[in-house]
């Protein structure tokens, strides 16, 4: 993975943000990329690895309704994970929510499709704030290669797009 | 990693039984090594990955005296994170408690010491049953290396230990 997580946690260190992520198909991977870096819990809270759909509504207050309807890879089940992500640890961690910013992703890994969604359509979603407004935002990839090839690269874009976040 | 997660997992289907994880120093790793299996949500239900010491507390139950007292690094809160995952998960996925296992990880990788405990040492729990009793098993590991190795070893002899008592 190429994306300079050490440089990601001296930027939310520099800002005094924190960091949690929740995962459906990147299944712990970028939560285990991120703890790799000495120092890590100065900024990193944790995540919530989601790899049931019901537990995307129960954990991180993703609505059932649409779930129900629209399942859970699109974009925004992903946006509501991140807020939901963020919420949850900044109320555990008694932090301010604007202090946290949350990390999503979810997609199809394969080999099956689901929800009717192709392989390879994954959704990132940052949810973060600029001054005093809520700022959410989603980013849809197309990758490609087997299960494992898309899970790496979901997590390899995951942590680019917060990187560029964090940069602006 | 050596450990056969293939196996773990059809072993799991076998019995009918899931699988739910708290992650503490291992941080992601075991559950990342889960779902690059296919299939593996059959099985498996997702992971907390609890890297603030607040949070055993705030999303695993862990009493908060005990850490206070004798902070993370020990079997009891190992044990106490293996029991609330299962419980947590079992719940939220509206499943009877008794058939889904927790495993659970804490432990320092490095490269401080921490709550008075050394580099390398890693505590690893297993919440299960043993017909209608509650079988709870602490695993007590000294491993070597820097922060990554001790994080991969904590992960394989975790996912070792699962093996062996699924394989009982």
């Amino acid at each position: 993975m190429q994306t300079d997580v050490p440089g990601i946690l001296a930027e939310l260190r520099r800002r005094g943000d924190r960091l949690a992520v929740a995962e459906s198909l990147t299944g712990g991977l970028i939560s285990a990329v991120i703890v790799a870096v000495p120092g890590a819990s100065q900024s990193y809270l944790g995540a919530e690895v989601v790899y049931q759909p019901e537990l995307k509504h129960e954990f991180l207050g993703v609505s059932a309704e649409l779930i129900k309807q629209k399942g859970v890879i699109n974009a925004e089940v992903a946006a509501q994970m991140a807020i939901g992500v963020r919420e949850k640890f900044a109320k555990a961690c008694d932090i301010h929510h604007e202090r946290v910013i949350g990390l999503a992703t979810t997609g199809v890994a394969g080999p099956d499709t689901q929800d009717g969604q192709p392989v390879g359509l994954v959704f990132v979603a940052i949810a973060g704030f600029i001054g005093d407004i809520d700022d959410v935002r989603v980013y849809e990839l197309y990758l490609e290669g087997d299960r494992n090839d898309i899970r790496g690269a979901a997590a390899a874009g995951a942590l680019q797009h917060l990187a560029e976040y964090l940069a602006v």
